[in-house]
């Protein structure tokens, strides 16, 4: 497996992004580790605004900044001219460029040298390491526990840490394992589960949770949805390398369609469960759903509870907003259901 | 273009191979394209003919050969020295050197130089063309027909290409697409799924399979299955991008578990079509299946009509075996039901 080793303190490049949504590497970077960011750089135009100082590359220079961290996922990996400028600039500075995007920082002209003159590296945290295998199926001890749902940036990173979090404070014997760049680079480890070739998606699933000790519980990052016109060939290589013993769906109440993709509503909720259980069986026979990570944050406040409350009463499942409450009614859930094998 | 092309017409490069089994390729190409075939080229010991013209690289380049096809796979992988030769003459002569073979054309000493002063290419048919979507999910004018299983190596290629034959038998306007190494090699084109990057799959699946005229039908050859523990997120990635009108199932009778997984059982028949009707529609929601297509080669001569036969009265669906019979009967299953559309 993969370590990337970053150099902090960061500046996290937001470009004009205006779209929360797409910028959910550098939000989760400034709520997880904000110890390691230095403040953000926005181009004119730019709606998200990460809480952190605002400054130019110099700027950060001059203050020892240590990393530009690319913090704005486009979609399909194309990356604006202006950005390139901007990688280029603190390049030079002496920067390291840490980047989660498709497209590797040393295929572009001349950046590899300038880089190397500045002392400065090019790290691609989503470039797998080589000699994945093939998905084997085989069981293995341990447990295991996917965040999954019906669409992609709807909170499985934040989820599953969440629920690593709560596992831990209840004396569980946990490990967050990270698919995606953001959690690799909160994790400080992981494997790029999507930039993975496709033939070994599910081996890589089972690299990233290997057979561990009985009581052992890995909480796995979920990326894509197996509901997802782009992303569900991932999706379901992950779930069936993971061979998860329960799973979490994580529900935004107000997301009709697939976020990007407005032609595509959402299944209904019972589908969701239903459907990963029915695919989930065929590498792990004993899965399961452990409980709903709900995003109530747009619903009135008053009206959050009841949904929970609702939600829980349809489903017969611990139906919590990791955000306002924390996952603690998940980590019990599993740690009593995983108790009685 | 974001598809693997090829340039013929193609001298087959078949060395000393005595074992048809591996020259599968180049039979496969010769059956199905032989209009594509200008000759072979075979070294002292070969058994394996292929029923054209013996040719050197020098008699080919001056008939206006397009591309020097390796057709064997080498025993071992090691590709011996007396290959190199040939594919340096060859390029040397300006012919295309096309190859799925695991290593890298590219990566051999001074090839690459050879065949640039020659303008000719290097193909790597395993090798995904760069600049590849994600998939938009949207729909798109034009039929397709995906051949779907529960196992590998079950005969998706092989009904595909029958199914496009029976279909242009009938008079339909129909394209064979290919998503495998010998398949690109005998449609001349296409994309190798398996080695796309997994946020790729259903993107590519789009790209090999355009809008089309609204009566043209394009045959797609599966890779994969949903079931596999191995290959599933492949699998699933395919059909989304593909959003087939329809399927049909490859099946063989005596197959129980999955080839080189024993500890995996087939699902039933049944499973295998509800599967799939049930994930396909979240692409296309008029996916149906249109027949079943059976390797009956394992069974006694007398039982495997009636088999087909039951199958057919169990399913209510063309119940053919593609090697024996030929697939007309789902070809026109699937012209009678696209037309009433």
């Amino acid at each position: 497996m993969t370590r990337v080793q970053l150099k902090p303190p960061y500046l996290l490049l937001i470009g004009a992004e205006s779209d929360a949504t797409y910028a959910k590497t550098a939000l989760g970077i400034v709520q997880w580790c904000p110890e390691k960011v230095m403040g953000q750089l926005r181009f004119d135009g730019a709606d998200v605004d990460l809480g952190v100082p605002d400054m130019s590359v110099a700027e950060a220079a001059a203050q020892g900044c240590g990393s530009l961290v690319i913090g704005v996922a486009p979609v399909g990996g194309t990356v604006p001219d202006s950005w390139w400028a901007i990688i280029t600039e603190a390049a030079r500075a002496g920067l390291d460029i840490v980047s989660g995007l498709h497209i590797r920082l040393a295929d572009r002209d001349g950046l590899a040298d300038i880089a190397r003159n500045a002392h400065a590296r090019l790290v691609d945290v989503r470039v797998p390491p080589k000699g994945l295998p093939v998905g084997n199926g085989k069981p293995r001890t341990g447990k295991r526990i996917l965040t999954v749902a019906a669409d992609c940036a709807i909170g499985k990173k934040y989820t599953a840490l969440a629920l690593h979090r709560a596992l831990q404070d209840l004396g569980a014997d946990s490990t967050y394992r990270a698919t995606g760049q953001t959690g690799i680079m909160i994790a400080g480890e992981g494997l790029p589960i999507d930039a993975v070739v496709a033939d070994f998606i599910s081996g890589a699933a089972e690299v990233l949770s290997p057979a561990a000790d009985p009581a052992h519980i890995d909480v796995i990052e979920g990326q894509g949805s197996i509901f997802h016109p782009g992303y569900s060939g991932v999706a379901l290589g992950l779930m069936h390398g993971s061979q998860p013993d329960g799973f979490v769906v994580c529900h935004d109440p107000l997301r009709a369609v697939v976020s990007g993709w407005p032609h595509y509503r959402l299944p209904p909720l019972e589908e969701v469960i239903e459907t990963h259980l029915a695919l989930g069986r065929r590498t792990n026979p004993a899965i399961r759903c452990l409980g709903i990570a709900v995003n109530t944050s747009g619903l009135p406040a008053d009206a959050r509870q009841p949904h929970l409350e609702q939600l829980a009463a349809e489903t017969g499942l611990p139906c919590i907003d990791p955000v306002a409450i924390g996952a603690e009614a998940i980590a019990r859930n599993a740690i009593g259901q995983f108790l009685t094998e």
